[in-house]
């Protein structure tokens, strides 16, 4: 992916998807792979960021509105690939699906470790 | 931490705060363990669910009201700890806040893998 999701100002949406994994993870980083890719497939994916460790994996991704959210969970493959996660992949997982209201970004520039820090609301 | 937080029913407020940081990372750890205790201090925490791998991290923190992320980001040690953030640790953020809407869960039992699959809208 390379960097963090920029997303257009605020309102709108995010879906915020929290889990842990069982032992059995054959095929898990593919087809999280691949639902990122499916997603961003979508109209109305805004974007997504994705961070894994040994104990939790947090997956949040942005929608312009509530109808693109429904389509995404609507997508076949996605619906397929959910049931694997249920049966095989998750240990326990959360889902989240929340308004974003307002957002702040900071990014380091190499002259000036200060810079472009930007607040929206 | 073990586990996922466990979230009073919908609505309540996220703060998602996706992250990359510079190569100097020393003491960073340590900060964000500290930071995750002092914000279970403040009125209003309902949770905490974090995760960093090699390229990002993301730390979505839970609270009742828009008041208690007030409470929090008025914190004075926060307040410090954030300024050695921009300066020091983190490359890019964006730091989201949300109002969650609704909630999904799910708990994988011993027994049967599809049991305690809640909803809440």
């Amino acid at each position: 992916m390379g960097g963090l999701a920029a997303t257009p100002q605020p309102p709108y949406f995010a879906v915020i998807f929290a889990s842990t994994t069982t032992e059995d993870t054959a095929g898990y980083a593919e087809a999280a792979d691949r639902m990122i890719e499916l997603a961003a497939s979508v109209p109305g994916f805004l974007g997504v960021d994705s961070a894994r460790d040994a104990e939790v994996g947090i997956t949040v991704s942005y929608w312009e509105s509530e109808d693109a959210i429904a389509r995404w969970k609507a997508d076949a493959e996605h619906t397929v690939v959910r049931e694997s996660g249920r049966t095989r992949w998750y240990s326990a997982y959360e889902l989240r699906v929340a308004r974003v209201e307002r957002a702040y970004g900071f990014t380091r520039s190499p002259v000036d470790p200060r810079s472009c820090s930007t607040e929206t609301t």
